[in-house]
């Protein structure tokens, strides 16, 4: 009779190994000659049964489909059996007693540790593969789900606060059927599509929130904003579009012009009757705008001015509303009279007479095809002496006088143009606003698909939703917590900016600034991460992250270029941390100093840089310190490098150079932490306990995983040990586990319209 | 007489302070304040002169303009006069003495420290202020320029080395009129102009160089990857369009079929007679192909197979060339013979007739629009019971008998299916090279541009050349370095495919699945960079980051999600771990550990981790062992924390989800140092003095910025102390500031046709 498994029931203590070398993979070498070898030196197997088993590891026969299914059963069954196995070796043993018995405890306590020898020779680790034998059908990871912990409306009422009402008639009209999102490939359709788009709104009396009521407006710039965000749930060309007309347009004739040219001008802006367009940027002065060439010259004898384009990359380039619907346009020029040059101002300039034909004198051409904002028609505008009466100077901050002389209660070119500016920073809190709502646009799409889609479980078990994997609850839940606290955020700059002083203009331009660029580029880093989560259906342009992510791009650039932002916040917070110091006497600043070193020593103490308890990781009070301390240092070894580099003889420009990285930390560690500050807060404010439950994880995921991403300066600054960061690493993926159960929920709390959320999202998605 | 600054000199001495007040900002209370105090207390200042002064302090009458000027007038032309000027007590000294001297040497020791006190009350970093007053027209920031320290024909055919020829032929081609890139935004229009191109590449003979002779191809499979990756200067619809066409659905013919099959089909498929699909990912099957649901059930009596779509999301979905053009497909389904499953097997399906309508039982969609590749026509395709004769089983590794039987010389399904794969692992490596190219295109578009471009200067100076700021320098060098040690890595990944032996196969796989994760995000990252960097120009189509961008996006995802690539990676890696263990007797194993642990005392001294000499920095051997310590301790690290969660009585699959993040940790680890070690090869190989340096200092930088990118990592492992750390951050930056000089020559060696650059790239930008 021929030797087999079954004949012969002690062979079977080789078949879990045997099977294992073949499994999911060819025979290898190494697994070969350590089988090959044990069963050469086994002197309790006759030639016979050593000939059998050499030829189930014969490269050249290997076992058939249906051995390997054999095989495959007594195993199974023997696991199915008991939950006390450790190794091959046990699984061996029993597979050979079910068969029949054939070993005492005496014989299993010999050859054991041979066994043991030959599974090392193997490199096998037993209870990894056990584990991997063992079919699983509820793990952990399965039972994973949605489980609301709290009421999503209640949680909706929070994050619109004040504005609830008009958010939600925004999201009734760009959830009706006249903005159904059908976007068309064809630029010059597009155009025209969003057009109309924004005569509904401006219908609908949501255009001009933000002008005097004497001109049809609501003198409400904070519903303006509310309006304007909540429109970037829909598309993002109409969005500009509107921020362009009723915004840089409309807005530009409110801040820099006086009461002449609102009653002129703001009622047919409002209406959309004027289409019109903020002529600023030209193609060489993009970021550098006080370097710009187009001239505006006065002439005493007519009293007019001429706008001019002196070279062809002077002329004025990007602007939105040009190359097809704008008519007048605020065009920023160096006013000059009798060949001085007073620096830049804004005059309202015809471009396009009512039948859309060019002005005379002016020329312009389409920007051409962009990435995305193709909604949106950006011009380029050459002047060519255009001549305009006088009293289309924008005059609030300079004029001509009667006599044909300047006159400003600024006399710093420099800062009457930046006060110019600092009353349009409504345009960076606009941007930020409206791309975090394309974030949570795409995150909202994103979590909802991620809850249904089923990829991958365990061998012979049910695939698992992809939000139930660790590594795509880290890639998004950190972005869910950062949007509930860049809603904050973004509220509490708009209350400031609306409600503010004329001495906290400066702090809040540089907030504003930052918060732009924070904003923008948390953006960016969302919706790439959720294209990338939701795979190929993430590249369908039916899912809407296509759209969002493109027509966001430029929201880095646009507004302000992101990084030449990032240093202008920064050195508003050197300049602020050098006053500090102003007003302060020998002692005081003494005091002060001593005052921070006790800080530091507290915060350095081995107990607290080794700190791992929880509960510490998890205090509010940790957390500030940490990004206070942050944020101080970082502003203060600044401010010492830079003087240092000027005490060495270096250029202040060229010192300045050398200073940009750490400008970028500078801004950035002070950003962090006005966004911590009001996200604490509001827990603080909040009563309804599960509301501040859940709000509490998304806070301390913020605030952890902000720690987490600067821990290497942490380390260096010998902050914090190893010991910790990799607590608070740990800590962060546990706050994501928890929070993924809440994740739709959150998401749903956005309430974004249905139908500007990508099909993914909303289509019931069959179980696999 | 009025008491002004010229008539009373002494006054002077306040000029600077009160000029400093005003220059770019409002005066301040807190300057207020500190001038007003100070000239309250001043004793050598009469009533009168008091009152003259702060009335040059006072907010409502602000100084004119004029006033301004005359002021910084008086302070240029005095720090004009002498460099050795530290504060502006001093230039009020010297202001003052200009006019007419009347301050003596005990003067002006007696006065000084009242001064400094004021210029401290008023928070001034005296020398930072003095230098920000220069004017200055040459700093080390305007004499950076590019200066060509090689020769860069030579570099190029360094970079294209044995396939010069090749790569020249096709960027003559994709330089041609024919080739000239204007892209429809019609769809339609562009799948037809991609569709002729890649008739133009057939009929150039470029299309089949991986075919066998006899089918009228070269057999050149290197050759294949260096005409995708030269194609990919170029549009990457075309270059998706031919990897699916020429590789994906000829390269599944050559790999999974017989020669029956290539006789058939190859020569068709070569000119493009033959349009064909690779039909594998299902709508509820994409990144676990495995678990597909289509099916090829085998009818014995007519020896045909059935192929069948069973429920809806078991269509095949994102097929390329299926929407409009393709007329077969290679269809993996599940091979059923007598009601039994035999896991995944390929057939060659045919879809639409040549007519182009669909064949009888196929349904075919289109799958819409896009986020970029739209010039690929990609499609969702049905089975209702489509019947195929016997020989369309592509047979290479399973097939059924005569009698009916499967057979196989892979007994398990998993192993076979992987098998299979394996063999397309070709996909694996033209996606990456191609994501290599993409890059590059933008890369050398963007810094061509950064070194035209000019924006921003010191006061009164020349704008400077954007790549001579720092900042914009660090954002793009370490990209550059990238882009060139994976030109080598890449060719080295080719060179082992191509000349493999079957134990090599899985570590290649690895390597290929690895760096194809490796290479896309790279080119995503880099791409992102280049879009922002070159601000709203990066904006428009015409300079292509746009396209570049958008269809590269999805490069991520294709041919296996990267982040699932990765876990492929790192299985590979800790499995080869084990194995290097499995060999080995308990004394080796003592051994190997105790020499392990020598080198980490080595590398853990104290002089090691705080060492922060450049040539130490700089050197070859201390990169290679840190990268070889990362990736050491993470793989055993990753080892041991899987054992003992599952020795804790995880499930093995809730352990694996817990282990995803460390497992990317693993793979990224290891494709580190196979990147970097290639570098090294690299420059050891090469000859040429000039080119040996510059790829020295890329070298540095890709190292150096690596370990910076990990620092957190080595600072909590104890490898490296906050000094260290810290000096490698600056030779970062160091290396940047050197490498931009050769910034464009570098970009210039791709040799990137001029017709595939972004159009700023070759217009030539006037100075502004």
């Amino acid at each position: 009779m021929d030797i087999t498994f079954s004949t012969d029931p002690k062979l079977s203590l080789l078949l879990p190994f045997i099977y294992f070398a073949w499994q999911d993979d060819v025979l290898t070498k190494t697994e070969f000659d350590a089988l090959s070898n044990f069963i050469n030196t086994q002197e309790w197997l006759t030639k016979a049964e050593k000939t059998f088993l050499k030829s189930k590891i014969n490269f050249d026969v290997p076992p058939s489909r249906l051995e390997l299914f054999h095989w495959k059963e007594k195993i199974d069954s023997t696991l199915k059996s008991t939950t006390n196995i450790n190794n091959l070796t046990e699984l061996g043993f029993l597979i050979a007693n079910a068969e029949r018995p054939t070993f005492t405890e005496d014989e299993i306590n010999k050859t054991g540790p041979v066994f043991a020898q030959l599974e090392a020779g193997l490199g096998l680790m037993g209870s990894e593969v056990i584990a991997g034998f063992r079919k699983t059908t509820t793990t952990l990871t399965h039972s994973q789900n949605t489980v609301e912990s709290f009421n999503v409306q209640k949680m909706t009422a929070l994050l619109d606060g004040s504005q609830a009402e008009i958010i939600n008639k925004v999201k009734a009209l760009i959830g009706s059927e006249a903005f159904k999102l059908d976007i068309p490939t064809d630029v010059t359709e597009y155009r025209e599509k969003v057009l109309h788009w924004c005569q509904i709104l401006a219908d609908n009396d949501l255009s001009s929130y933000a002008y005097p009521v004497a001109q049809g407006g609501k003198n409400d710039i904070e519903g303006y904003f509310a309006i304007m965000e909540t429109l970037s749930y829909h598309d993002l060309s109409l969005v500009i579009k509107f921020g362009v007309q009723f915004g840089l347009w409309g807005m530009s004739i409110l801040s820099l012009g006086t009461e002449k040219h609102y009653k002129k001008y703001l009622k047919d802006v409002g209406t959309l009757a004027l289409p019109g367009c903020f002529a600023m940027t030209e193609t060489h002065h993009g970021s550098n705008v006080k370097g710009i060439h187009t001239t505006a010259t006065y002439n005493h004898k007519d009293r007019t001015f001429t706008i001019n384009t002196p070279e062809k990359y002077d002329r004025k380039e990007y602007i939105g509303n040009a190359a097809n619907h704008g008519e007048m346009a605020t065009v920023f020029a160096k006013l000059i009279i009798d060949g001085k040059d007073y620096g830049v101002n804004a005059f309202i300039t015809p471009i396009r007479n009512k039948d859309k034909s060019a002005y005379h004198g002016v020329v312009i051409e389409d920007c051409g095809h962009k990435m995305g904002l193709n909604g949106v028609d950006n011009g380029i505008i050459t002047f060519k002496n255009v001549i305009i009466p006088y009293e289309n100077m924008l005059d609030r901050f300079a004029s001509v006088s009667e006599s044909g002389e300047f006159q400003s209660p600024i006399p710093s070119d420099n800062r009457r143009f930046f006060t110019m500016l600092g009353t349009l920073v409504g345009g960076r809190i606009g941007i930020p606003r409206s791309a975090l709502a394309a974030a949570k646009t795409g995150l909202a799409t994103t979590i909802k698909y991620s809850d249904k889609r089923r990829q991958f479980g365990p061998e012979g078990g049910q695939e698992v939703p992809i939000l139930n994997y660790r590594m795509h609850q880290l890639r998004l839940m950190p972005y869910l917590a950062n949007s509930y606290a860049l809603t904050f955020a973004l509220q509490h700059l708009t209350k400031r900016f609306v409600n503010r002083k004329e001495e906290e203009m400066q702090e809040i331009e540089a907030l504003a600034a930052g918060l732009k660029a924070y904003s923008t580029w948390n953006a960016r880093n969302t919706l790439q991460e959720c294209r990338e989560a939701c795979g190929g259906k993430g590249y369908l342009s039916e899912n809407r992250i296509d759209n969002l992510k493109n027509d966001t791009e430029i929201y880095t650039t646009f507004e302000g270029d992101n990084t030449v932002l990032m240093q202008l916040t920064a050195k508003n917070r050197l300049s602020e941390y050098r006053k500090q110091f102003s007003g302060m006497s020998v002692s005081t600043i003494f005091n002060y100093v001593v005052g921070q070193a006790k800080t530091v020593v507290a915060e350095k103490n081995p107990f607290a840089t080794r700190n791992v308890d929880e509960t510490h990781l998890k205090d509010a009070a940790f957390h500030l310190n940490a990004f206070q301390y942050r944020e101080r240092e970082i502003v203060s070894s600044g401010a010492r490098r830079f003087k240092k580099l000027v005490d060495d003889g270096l250029d202040a420009f060229d010192a300045a150079n050398i200073m940009h990285p750490h400008m970028l930390q500078i801004a950035d560690s002070y950003l962090d932490r006005a966004v911590l500050e009001q996200f604490q807060i509001k827990i603080q404010e909040t009563e309804d306990e599960p509301l501040k439950e859940v709000l509490t994880r998304l806070y301390n995921l913020f605030a952890l995983n902000k720690i987490e991403q600067h821990k290497a300066w942490y380390l260096e600054q010998g902050y914090m040990e190893g010991v910790k960061t990799k607590a608070i690493r740990k800590l962060v993926s546990q706050l994501c586990w928890e929070i993924r159960q809440d994740a739709v929920p959150l998401a749903d709390a956005f309430n974004i319209p249905e139908s500007c959320l990508g099909v993914i999202a909303t289509t019931k998605i069959a179980q696999a």
